[in-house]
Formats: structure tokens, sequence, C-alpha cells
């Protein structure tokens, strides 16, 4: 069965492969179990503690992997990383039970890295998918125009503030500073909408203007990611290369919405006629899986195909179903991609106490002023509503989340972005998930009490 | 970010590493999207296609992996097996897409074969620990001693003729020889069930004898494969290992269901204080993984850790619940198991024009009559019950499912059988689940014609 080394002829006499030869198959399934134990321990507890302390479950998660991590307990390190195989923990303990050689268990090491990288990828692909899902695309033309200005000025104020500063203060090249400042371009709707769930502010003005841009945002989000992921691939920033891109993402994702409405009959019918187990998820996963194949295959973003698919699966009872099948397997696969964020990303590029690293904490300082500033001004440019709290506007669009880490992992697996940029991303959206909740709790506080004066 | 190759120092001159590099990283995704896509339409396609036959679904997938896989189509095929990357057709789609180099292309394939194994051996993790949660201790007692006596003798005597007339006929070794009697053992439950629900004799005396020698049958299968995929990994067969292994795996099972009794307590504690979202299923995966971690890490298997983790989980609401939380997650990995079986197996290594396969193919019949008349005869040693059909509970007995699928399946992973034997026992696995439904129906028809003439 040890025939892996038939194709490299030429190399016969260094019988050293980065596979894993079958022999040390178990090997790599008991490192990629212990690795996914740790993995879902760090998540639930970090989600838990922060849950405790009314904070979004997802930074928990965050800083789980963060404590995991290559900048605390080194258990989850990943070799594409360039760390050594004795930097892991999770290899170190395959080294005690299995005693095998360096050579091998650095195979193992890097197979491991690379099938966790690749579950956490099909967790973010089920994320979006299901962000996808929850978005309601009628919902957003009762919101109206107001809507759409507060997320078109959110998304461009920081894009362009960050990239353009990026550039020109710290002399930044042109693409890691188009993926930063895209970075700060999507609020998190998840975390906006539960506290504002949370001060019973949901159904305000103020409520549904910040949900409804939210929305737009994250569209306009994975648009904008897409656009610069490919840009970083090919390395080339030209006006008709953006362009063309910017068309052929809007393309697709209207493109699928469009066709989507006869394919979600189909889907309906598919659904009823199967009779074995699986009968809903089986198709719908097909369905996600290929349309995100598709994003990749046309050398946009996987995730923007996830997306997509979620979009097409409009309200039926058969989506409903889907909703409540797709929770557990969601639970399972998106905390591997929020941990694995978490411990990829080395905090120690930002310990000011060495002289190399205080440009990248300018940078982190910078990148966290324009996300909140960048978002703060929203509030000011809704129209023709007298007496609305555009602070409490302002202050809603503040928290990025979940496609913010997004931008962070993309760019930081395609090297598309450094390791200090990747960190000041991350710790940006820390921030302004730490601040959003107080202080949107604050603007509102003032603008209740303050309701009888306004005119 | 490119170091990968820097733990290599002593081979930089050549610039080729089986792991991918950070560019190729989207490639390697694309691929196993892919290969999923794939993957799940064999399976529904199958699933469906046995469902209209009247036929078990898990026969469906098998089948359709072999459509899909080395015998076919060659869509996905394993680097492992040792077949050229020019033989995969996901490779050659990814290669009309991305245009890489032959050599990043092998390494991309390579990873590709990894990541899908790997999600498979996930599969069969949760496909065990879900059949031991289905697994009710307590309903064997009331089945009783008849059931023990039908399951022992069931185990025994496909295991004893299988293995010892491998051994003296055809001159097989003795671990291959021991493995592949040891895939004779286990009766599936879920198929046997099945049939015995449809014809309405799944509370008679019979079926009920059937139903509770098959789940011993699982548990003493289970055992015996831990043990013997042990004895392959040492490769030596002696009386004082043998007899330790099945003495730890007894006790691991054991010891494992006698503690859970406070775990269960503990399990059901923590999952009610907890509050964010996948609150039941992380903590039943950690517990799932962990075992199966041991499990692998004490030298036994992976899947023995998940059946005693499943047979821990006790009645309780939270397991209720669990139930129907694992389905959707098990409806998307076990049947990545199954294709992934049915597309390794390479069903020319029996075609018979080939002078050569001849052996093998006569192994292949010998091993079906074998596990046909090793549980024929269990029907007769049922004791004490007079006018019993015994040639049902006999028919009852005969269909392998998805126990034996796993043995082919770690047997070949791990290198302990060789592919004519791997080949042989999956077309016994297929050959006896097809024949027991029918036969079944008649054995069981023949008893009520003639029910009146039994004293």
């Amino acid at each position: 069965m040890l025939s892996l080394t038939s194709h490299f002829g030429l190399f016969t006499p260094i019988p050293i492969l980065a596979v894993v030869e079958a022999e040390n198959a178990p090997i790599l399934l008991t490192g990629v179990l212990l690795s996914l134990v740790i993995i879902y321990l760090a998540s639930k507890i970090g989600g838990e503690v922060s849950q405790k302390l009314n904070l979004p479950p997802v930074l928990g998660e965050l800083v789980g992997g963060v404590i995991v991590g290559v900048s605390a307990l080194h258990l989850i390190v990943f070799a594409d990383s360039g760390l050594p195989v004795t930097d892991s923990g999770v290899m170190s303990v395959m080294q005690w039970i299995y005693h095998i050689s360096p050579v091998a268990l650095n195979n193992v090491f890097e197979s491991q890295s690379e099938v966790i990288s690749v579950l956490s990828e099909l967790g973010v692909i089920i994320l979006l998918f299901e962000i996808g899902l929850e978005c309601d695309l009628r919902q957003l033309k009762e919101v109206g125009v107001q809507a759409v200005v507060v997320a078109c000025v959110g998304v461009a104020a920081p894009f362009a503030a960050g990239t353009i500063g990026l550039m020109t203060i710290f002399h930044v090249a042109a693409i890691p500073a188009i993926f930063a400042g895209a970075a700060l371009t999507a609020t998190s709707i998840g975390i906006t909408s539960k506290v504002l769930a949370e001060l019973g502010q949901l159904k305000s003005k103020e409520g549904q203007i910040i949900v409804g841009a939210a929305v737009i945002d994250d569209v306009l989000g994975i648009i904008v990611l897409a656009v610069v992921a490919s840009l970083a691939k090919t390395g080339e920033v030209d006006v008709s290369n953006v362009v063309s891109l910017i068309i052929s993402a809007t393309v697709f994702l209207i493109g699928s919405v469009l066709l989507g409405g006869v394919f979600n009959r189909g889907f309906v019918l598919v659904v009823e006629g199967l009779k074995t187990r699986g009968n809903i998820v089986i198709p719908a996963f097909i369905f996600a899986f290929f349309m995100a194949f598709l994003g990749n295959a046309i050398h946009l973003e996987a995730i923007l195909g996830a997306f997509a698919a979620g979009l097409v699966l409009d309200e039926t009872d058969t989506r409903n179903e889907l909703d409540e099948l797709i929770k557990p397997v969601a639970d399972l696969l998106v905390p591997i991609f929020f941990v694995t964020v978490g411990a990829r990303a080395d905090l120690g590029v930002l310990n000011p106490a060495v002289a190399a690293n205080q440009s990248g904490l300018i940078i982190a300082i910078f990148l966290i002023a324009i996300a909140i500033i960048g978002k703060l001004i929203t509030g000011w440019v809704v129209f023709g509503q007298p007496g609305i709290n555009r602070l409490a506007i302002g202050v809603g669009m503040i928290p990025r989340g979940e496609v913010g880490l997004v931008f962070a992992g993309i760019g930081s697996a395609s090297g598309a972005i450094d390791k200090p940029l990747e960190v000041a991303i991350i710790v940006m959206v820390i921030l302004t998930t730490f601040l959003a909740p107080p202080f949107l709790r604050i603007a509102f506080d003032r603008s209740t009490d303050s309701l009888p004066e306004i005119e």
C-alpha cells in the first residue's frame, strides 16, 4: 500500500515526503481529533465567559483561540506560519504517544495544519451560507433609502480613509492597504441586532435603519472582499481590473439571486421527492458547496458563492426546516473558523515593549480610529428624519464581527497582508465589538432623557 | 509567508514538497469542495435509487461510491492508492481551472486525498457514536440469554471458519486472514431491523432475538475490530498479545460505561448550564472526539472510543434532543465514509476475464459462502423455544452492513489487507445485504403457511 513515493521516482533515495505515509494515518487522525477537542473547549469556554460578561459569544471564541494559539499556550499552531513542529502542543502529545521520527512528526504536523485549515474554511463557508439564509432581501425594501445611504457611506468612508491613510501616511503597499481598508467596511448584523434587542430598540426607527444598513453592508462587504482577494491573487491593481472584478462579483450575486427564483422551486420539489435520511441537508449542501466551488473557480471567493446560495433559498416550509438542520452543523464547524483566526493571530507583534513593533502598533491605533470615526459619521447622513438619534445610528454601525474576521483570515491565508496588519485588523474587530454595546446604551439613554426637548 | 520549506534545509535544492504552498491553498479548497459535491451527489442518487428498489439506502451510497471511484468514473480517487494525479477527475478539473504545474497539482492531489480521508474517518466516528447512542444496553437484558447465544455463535463461527479457511486453503498470511474473518462477524442492526419492521415481525419472538443478537454482535464486532487492527499495527500475533488486547478493549468499553453513569449526570448539568449556541452538540462532540482520541492514543481504535461515548450518554431529555441534533451532522459526514469505501474499492481486481484475478475471485466466493453459512446455523443453537422459526433467525442474521464496511475501510487504510481481499469483503457486504430482504420474506412466509403444522 505504501506506494506513495512512486510518483517521485526522481527522489527515491530520499524517502521523505510531507504527506503522511499510510502507517502514520492513525497519527494524523489522532492529531486532528485532539486539535478539535482543544478548539471546541476554547470556543465553548470563551463563548460562555463572554456571554456571562454580556458580550457577544463570538468575541469569547476569538479570545479562546488567541489563548490556545500562537500568542499564548501554543496548543494549536499552524505549519504554514513557519513555526517548527516542536512549537505545536498537539504535536508534542503525538510525539509522546507514538514516538515517531522528527521528520515523520513534521509531515503529520503539516497535514494536520492543512486539515484544520480546510475545516475552518468549510466553517466560514457554512457561516456565510447561514448569513445569506438569514438575509431577507424583501425586508430591505421596507427599510428604504435611509438604510442604503447609511450603508454606502459606512462602507465608502472607512474604506477610502483606511486605504488612503495606510498608503500615504504609513507607506503600506497598495494590495495590503486595500485589504485592510476593506476589512473596515462590514458592520456585524449579529452583534448589532442582539444589543438593539436587549435595549428594546430593534423596532425603533434608529434600530431599523441600523439593521437594514448592516445587512446591505454585509452584501457590499462580501463583494468588496471578493474583489480585493481576487486583486491579491493577480497582484495587479489597475482600474479596468478593479471595474471588471466589481462587475463580475455583482453579476454573480445578482445573477444567482435572479436564477435562484427558478432554482428555489426546483429545490423544494427535489427535497419533497427524496425519501432517505438527509433529504434536506444534503441537497442544500450540494448547492452551497457547488456555489462556493463556483465562486472559487471563477477566481472570486468561495464565501461569495456560499452567501449567494443562502440568499437564493427563499422562505418556504423546507427553508424553515433547513434553518433548524443547519444549526448543529454550523455550531460544529463555525467555531473552528473563529478559534483558528484567534490561534493564528500573534498578538506578540503588537507588544509595545519591542521597538520594532511600534509602527505596527501605530497602524493598529490608526485602523481603530478610522473604524470608529468612519461609521460614526453615518448617523449624520440620514436626511428628512427630524429628531432622529444620529449618534445612536453612528454608534450602532461601529461593531465589526464575523465578516471583519473573514477578511483577516482570508487575507492572512492568501499572504496578501502581513502579520502586524492581520493582528491590527483582529484587534480592531475585538475593540469595536467591545465598545459598541456600552456606547450604544449611552447613546440611546441620552436620547430617552432628552426626548421631550427635541423638536 | 512561504517558509514551509525552512524545516527541510537538507533538501533545499529540491523545491518539491507534498504540502500545498500558501498560494495553492484556494486550489486545495476548490478541490475539496468539488469532491464533496460529487460525493454527496453519488450518495444521494445511490441512496434514493436503492430506496426505490426496496433495498437499504447504504447499499446505494456504496454503489454510488463505486461508480464515481476507481472502478468506473475515476472522479474520486486517492493518492495513497498509488494512482497518478492524471487519473483523478477532480484534479483534471483543477488543472483546467488553474493551469498549475504537474508537481503543484500532485501536491494538491495528495493533500486533497488526505482531507477527504480524514473527513471520511470523522464520518465513521460519528456513525459509531450514533450507533452507540441507539444501543440500549438495558433492552438487551430483556431479550435474554437466547440472543447472547445466537450472537456469540454468529460471531465465532464465521470468524473461525473464515480465518482458518483463508490460512489453510488459500495460504493467506495470519493478519489479513484474521482481518477478513473478523469482517464476517457483525450483523447490521439497521438493515435487519428495517426489513423486520416491513414484515411486521419486529416484535415477534424471532424478531426480538435477531435484533438483540445483532446489537450484541455489533459490540463484539467492534471489540474484535479494535483487537485485530491493533494486531495489524504491531504485526505480531501471539496469544499473550491477543489476550491483553481483548482485555484492554473490553475494559475500555466496560470501564467507559461504568464511569459513564457519573459522567452522564455531569453532562446534563453542564449542558443545562450553557447559554450559548451549540450548548448540546459541542459538549457531546468534545466527549465523542476525546473518547475517539483516547481509543487511538491507547493503540486501540478511534471508533471504539466513539462507540463507548455513545453508550455512555444515557436516556435523558438532553440525550433525546442530542439525537435530533446529531442527525444532520451524521447525514453530512457519514455518506463521505460510505462513498469513500466504494470509491476506493477497485472491482477490477475481481474481473474473471483476467487470469491473475481468479484466486481473488475464489476467495470472494469462499468469504460469501462462509458469511451466509456461518450466520444461518445460528438459528439452530436457539434452545428451549419449541416451534420457533430457526431458518428466519438464521437468515435474519445474514446481512452485514456498516460495521463490515468499517472493517474493509480500516483494514485497507492501515495496509493490513490487500486490494483483492478488501474488494472481496465489500462484495460480501453487498451480496449479503442484497440477499437478506427477499430471503427473510420467504423464511417468514413459510413459517406463516406452515404455522398450524408445527408442534
